[in-house]
């Protein structure tokens, strides 16, 4: 234990944050993190992936957000000091592994990981405990207290009260990531009171509860989220420009088995084609890297690979239709070999892609993916569910909200002149007016 | 005269942005702008250049403000319509203009013009004239309409009037950035009155004048004007990481005309270091491009290129004291030949950077830079200008403030085992205690 | 038809605010009748009653609110203009309405109409129909123009579509209100985009629709009006505070009516003892005169009424506990005896209040109250009822929530010295530790 | 010393309040003081006495600001405590003298004092130091505490430091009404970040001083006030009012002189005509019982007392023009003559108004009403008057703008069927077109 490395700063640091107004940092140990390159280096991963595409002012990036996500950390911490159920001596544990829970994160993950296998957890996981700045950093503490960060962020630390603070139904996470989004996009959604929010968190035992009179201000956040999820998160358009990314990296991952030869070598990408990444390897692959090949192989021979690019940076996105699973049994397979016969690769060209979303849930043992539940302490002093308690949280509980939508290359068939009775065919089921 | 241009949008598309709640767009001739890869390309360009190294909320790009500039005017013209000395038919170009006026910038422009001599405003033309999407699209409404927002932006239009629209001492383009950039910062300067500006803003022959009931909201915006330039603009940690990437520029440039062998070669900058740059080779220059060279050019062999990109990236920016020019005379040269001993290129580590605002100045013919005065009108018609009716604006008008500071690598200085006693001296120098 | 009357300002007046940053008024129509004395008079009436006693900010008064509703529809007569379905020559005739809807409001409604038997649609009609400023105002357009006015408010005017702009489940009033209240109190809640549902509102035969791509921002309207009725509209604390009010009116019309020689005479309120009020009487009286008589009445000798006016005017308010009443069907009763055995009259010293509402409720017919549903119009043009589109609305959709407290002097109960086994019993039931 | 009322509160209070978000109250005393009636009465006393016939938003009382100006003085406390030259033992003498500084205050002051010779600061020392409940509850702490709650609001008290907190060119009682007033009217001056400057605020021997890093935060406060008082405080609308009341006041005084007989007799306003006024009799007096006499004194048979009430109740207010008096030397008494000759009275109905204002002011020893200036401490810990260091303050630094208005009954006028000759020669002077 290098007690040195719990001291604090000489001075206070700021800073000027447009959501939570400062970000106040006195810790030296945090004041460090912030300065190592990985975690400088969340400052060209943008936090919205392609939102931006849909809502131009979303370019805001994970370093801001993670910077936020520890600031609302550090307030709740200051209303916890002193009272039950918790321990001052986790306190800069939370704070690092707030700062830190999304520093694995890598360019468009969603698109990324799909195609390369990666996860982002998983890196975080590495960066924190493998040869990095922020290990040895964290290392000044104490030799286990990278493990304990890590453990915090992969929710298998012991003090599942510290968990709960970063990772559960109504966390720094979420909160800060509501109100950023909301900020950085300017939709009107996703405000909600979280000053009333953190003066009514209290420590108890293995989790965060939330006092009764603050019930509405959470129906509100949850709401919040309920609407931050359809009206932005879930774009249909900025969910075209993913899937378009998700056919570039494809498109040069079968071109590379294919022995294709690139004019510009995918050499960022070799190793995730093999599936050996180092972590060297991982941390090179930013948005900036990203962006400069899918620019460069805009002149790529390839046809596919240029055209996805072309459009991607220009924005000539795909078009979308609902889709209905049950309902386009049928036309589905239709649609492929129909795409193929007009010379459209289907594997490219024709993609479905769904979202969905449970806005609040309570405990269902068991279950995949199964949340903990938000819990009230009542004026009794007794626990009860929040959907116990809330007409409206119990209105939405648990129902969970599909969309289906297909998404194709409308330009490509209103320009084609032959096949004319095939694009006849595509445009009935599509149900395109020509 | 393709008539057909200047036709209407079937339903208004809307934008949503944070700082004018919506964009909105209601010409074809608009949307297809938008729509160009010229001006996709502004998303990759910062609107601030290195100030989110300051005020990490200033992500946003020049794609963002271009289309705040737009809707400015749009609400302007909404004003003006119908009005004496407003011509109708100025307003597809005003707005045209308006939206286009940025579209020559390049990543970093500042720091990259330095070095090669490139003019972002000539490269506007030059985008708007040339074989560009911009410029087919603009020839759809005429032959000559490229060549007349050309010079709307160049202030060599014939109507005054809507030159000083975009380009004036309140202007849209003005306007837009404080408010912009005050909320992206997240900083508390940087509000005025926009809503009551507008309503008070009326053409006036070749200049658009305020009425003098508004007089109070113009002080408020030349108020916040200067404040935002202090606190923001030149805040000298931005600028420090504005000096290190012309220091890179410089040094690629250096070593390039050195037949340096490059691990990495510059393709992207080779038309520029030999001066003859085609309208391609400039598109393809963005921020993603650029930040891909810093990256891979961190591991070159050249030490001072490696370093200076590590610097950047990392954020291990130079430190800075004030540079009073009287004072330093002697100082400056020595400090230089010191550094030399030391061993620290002073040619890339020694730098002064000056900044220089005129917050606001009135007419002085034949003068370098002459800007237009704001004028009132009064209620009995009369015109005024501004400061002469305005003891605040009186009070700081023509007064240049000029600010100097010299940047220099603490960390080398500080790590330097040898060398000792010129080490000393250049601390002493600095003022700096050990 | 005086068409002089339907003339335009000829400059347009502008009021500010700090909703809708500001009022605009172009008709002289509109400007002449926030003119009269009876419009002014508003500004004597608060917007809230007695909420300002928990929510200091809400000292915001009637005048506020209309000129924020006259707004509102002004904006949404603008998104009409030119539209199927509507016609522009109910312009004046709904902006009117908008404006006047609340004229009849006397001080502290609620409180003074359950005693005196008064209502506040009735004298709406009364002003706008009787002899006064307003009428003539409104005369100048034409004779049979304040019927309508008028007929517009009481929702029997023949053109619905009319109506529902001012009167439904989404109108005018409603989002003048949440927003109005919510800016006024500084609670977060009733906030939502108003002006995106101001762009989706379409006029449809007889009544106004939204278009289904707004549903989410009337999801959040619809979940704002539900938190500000929780809590804000319904607060205990205010309605305590109303309580005492309702029981001053209560105490004084009792004592006239047994012959009690006031000191100060209520002379403002014979009329209403006698149930003969005549519009001049009625338009006396406001919060001032109101607020007067309390703090004169403090030095009544009778007992209770300068009691209550104490409590009232120095916030001694009684407590309250919450009321379930199948649970008390005893205890009540019980209660009321031990109060008169302790000598504190139940009649003025133990109320119970009620408050319930119905967040949203689509049509059904014949039932008390019957409301109008929300219609969407989806991009087929069909109409659909909004719960059947919305899972939120859905969920809370025709669910009412009641809630109901019983209210005490604990005061008079701590402090009394005799009665102690009646105090002890009284405590008990209301479960108070002493 | 009664020690038990340095006591907390068992659990923090807090009220909603929409300029600071929330007001905290942990001390019993600040509780206990909220709670009496000489406090509470300050909810009948607005803020800003007439503004609100201009600025409708303005409806706020004295007992919001008077909150704030508590709740302001707590932040700075916060950032005082364990610093160098704070005594924590001073604490809740200033939380006190915050909360109480305004508890003087009468119905609309400024017009009100100018008749009666009243004095709200020396009102405010008879409240704390007489028989009141503020006194009762202030001397729990100790017999000598209300002598020193008054002695910090008159600005006698020995430690300069704390008078300085809540009465200085930059004090919690600026800060709040600026930002406050700004809220509530709506206009978008009068914003700055105070939070930066209670940051930088600093305790140093006799006074509050700013850390030099905070400057343009304070030049933006200055700038804010300066905006308030031309564009806000000094409107000439709510001038217009004031006068009106004014002349209300001055014509029931002289009348009750002449021995006039009231139909409402003025009992509340008795001892203020003998000069005679007890603590009882001035704590009667506020802003309901003021309107409840202009409205009765509506059907006075003094027909200038009764047109004036009913010109302030139904804003028909007086018109006024610019007033210079260099060059109005002559036409003044003439005016008054010719009213005279008109028949309207020029005691009542011609007035002269000015305003003045001095945005910010150094120390100049022996003046009227010297204005201790706002101090800079450097990073070396020199200290230095602002106006050294900021060219926008040392620019409008001593400044004095003065604004004279003269006030008239246009309406009268122009209603005016005889003295045709005489009308014309008073609108000719007042430069009017008929």
């Amino acid at each position: 234990m290098t007690d040195a490395y719990y001291k604090k700063l000489d001075e206070e640091k700021v800073f000027k944050d447009p959501v939570h107004r400062y970000i106040h940092v006195r810790d030296e140990l945090i004041w460090e993190l912030i300065g190592t390159r990985e975690f400088q280096r969340l400052r060209r991963v943008k936090q919205l992936g392609t939102t931006y595409i849909t809502f131009h002012g979303a370019e805001h990036t994970r370093f801001n957000h993670s910077l936020g996500v520890y600031e609302i950390t550090r307030r709740i911490l200051d209303v916890f000091e002193g009272r039950p159920h918790w321990d001052e001596k986790e306190r800069l544990l939370t704070l690092a592994a707030a700062l830190l829970h999304d520093i694995g994160h890598g360019p468009f993950s969603h698109a990324f990981e799909k195609i390369f296998g990666t996860d982002h957890e998983e890196w975080t996981r590495r960066i924190i405990l493998g040869d990095s700045e922020v290990n040895h950093t964290l290392r000044k503490v104490d030799d286990s207290f990278p493990q304990a960060v890590s453990e915090v962020i992969e929710k298998t630390y012991k003090n599942k009260l510290v968990t709960s603070i970063i990772s559960s139904q109504i966390d720094a996470d979420r909160m800060d990531y509501l109100l950023r989004d909301a900020y950085y996009t300017g939709v009107s959604y996703g405000h909600f009171d979280m000053e009333r929010i953190l003066r009514v968190m209290r420590p108890m035992e293995d989790q965060v509860v939330i006092k009764q009179s603050g019930m509405h201000a959470v129906e509100d956040y949850i709401m919040s989220r309920y609407q931050m999820y359809w009206q932005v998160y879930f774009h249909p358009v900025s969910r075209s420009a993913e899937v378009i990314i998700n056919k570039i990296f494809k498109r040069v991952k079968d071109l590379y088995q294919q022995g294709y030869e690139f004019k510009q070598k995918p050499n960022h990408f070799y190793s995730f084609f093999h599936e050996k990444v180092s972590l060297e390897d991982y941390l090179r692959l930013d948005e900036a890297i990203t962006l400069y090949y899918f620019e460069v192989w805009q002149d790529e021979d390839d046809r596919i690979l240029s055209d996805l690019c072309v459009r991607f940076l220009n924005r000539k996105l795909f078009k979308y239709v609902e889709f209905n699973p049950n309902q386009w049994m049928n036309d589905w397979p239709k649609l492929q070999q129909l795409f193929q016969q007009a010379g459209i690769d289907p594997e490219y060209y024709l993609v479905i892609d769904s979202s969905s979303d449970l806005p609040y849930d309570f405990y269902r043992p068991g279950e995949e993916g199964e949340r903990l539940p938000i819990h009230l302490v009542m004026p009794n002093g007794k626990i009860r569910e929040l959907s116990r308690e809330s007409d409206v949280v119990e209105a939405i509980s648990g129902k969970k909200r599909t969309d289906h939508k297909l998404y194709y290359p409308l330009d490509l068939l209103m320009n084609m002149k032959e096949h004319t009775e095939t694009k006849k065919e595509i445009l009935t089921i599509l149900n395109i007016q020509m």
